[in-house]
């Protein structure tokens, strides 16, 4: 795992107490719940081990945070949030190609400064089986998924109009894709499959795409 | 959760120890396992709790199982177990209709005695996430996906031998309806969706039967 630090967040870390705006404290806190996290798993994540991944007091910690599961629903706020933010798809493309930088995005993510994609991707699918338990959580995936499902029921819609795709139920389509690349993210996390991704995307291109495509 | 408890479970536990095989007694402590599972989860799952669901003293489950982990793998074969042992499938039918029998299997699961389909698959999906860092339960998994993707493979295979669908790269197809099946079931565990098997079913015969059936 890597052991580099954001400089923001360092820099943070080291300000007086004064410059610390309560808003860069909550950022040193949540990076430190992603080293916390990509160590010990959400489900042996003790508080005591997110306060050793910074530099701040673990009181800090106490201060902003009602508790650990009050810290994990802003934690996981933060990553959808980051994700959300770096979807740039330019909306003048055409809805294939559109699509298709969608479907990607979703799949082999966006590059980001520290952690990477399949780092996020792991922390996010262990707090997604957890959601059975947990209503807080659970409405936050059913609020990101209604946006990546609706964003590509979106696109499928404005094919169709264009005559570029056949008449198709455009929210079916948007549930199958959605489903497919989270399968596919799982099964590379879960069972080690690296070529899941890959391999989901030749066969949405293949089965779901093409079908799209043809014209009766 | 059902109280209800298996009728030959009840039995070895209230059997004399002569009587009771070493068969029977795993049995009795897996049938508890499972109960204590549906209660508390895996994640703060105790030993102690299992015990509280069975006759026997708790002793027994540590003379035949190595710890909590043991017990877990040999848990989690068991539930796999019955799932491949309950697949009926007529041999005789034609590729569609074995295909479709196949994929219902799948997303809504035979009946059994004791904990629906979704109480067992709550436990897969809890354990399946949590195989990201566990290179013996992976190892299951592994075998098991392979399994059922293998299954569907077979019957795509022999559709496009009879000529009955279009000639496909049929393992990437069996992957793609095993994926969608996994999501499918995972969205309504995890985000609460009752309808997401029967929107997958949807989905699956309107983009991805019906594309294997089109003739060029």
């Amino acid at each position: 795992m890597s052991e580099s630090r954001s400089g923001s967040g360092r820099e943070s870390a080291e300000s007086s107490g004064e410059t610390v705006s309560s808003k860069d404290t909550k950022e040193v806190i949540l990076e430190a719940t992603f080293r916390a996290l990509s160590k010990h798993g959400y489900k042996d994540l003790r508080m005591r081990d997110i306060g050793e991944e910074m530099d701040l007091t673990r009181q800090v910690i106490h201060y902003h945070y009602d508790g650990k599961y009050d810290l994990m629903s802003s934690f996981l706020e933060h990553i959808i949030d980051q994700y959300e933010g770096s979807v740039v798809v330019d909306g003048d493309d055409d809805p294939r190609t559109e699509l298709r930088a969608r479907v990607d995005q979703c799949l082999f993510g966006p590059e980001f400064e520290e952690f990477s994609h399949w780092d996020r991707m792991k922390v996010y699918h262990e707090l997604y089986t957890q959601a059975q338990n947990d209503g807080d959580h659970r409405e936050v995936f059913n609020e990101h998924y209604e946006r990546i499902r609706g964003s590509i029921v979106e696109v499928v819609e404005e094919g169709i109009e264009e005559g570029v795709f056949r008449d198709v139920d455009a929210e079916r389509m948007g549930q199958l894709v959605t489903d497919v690349i989270h399968a596919a993210r799982g099964r590379r996390i879960s069972l080690g499959h690296e070529d899941a991704p890959e391999e989901a995307r030749k066969a949405i291109d293949e089965f779901i795409l093409e079908s799209l495509e043809r014209t009766e």
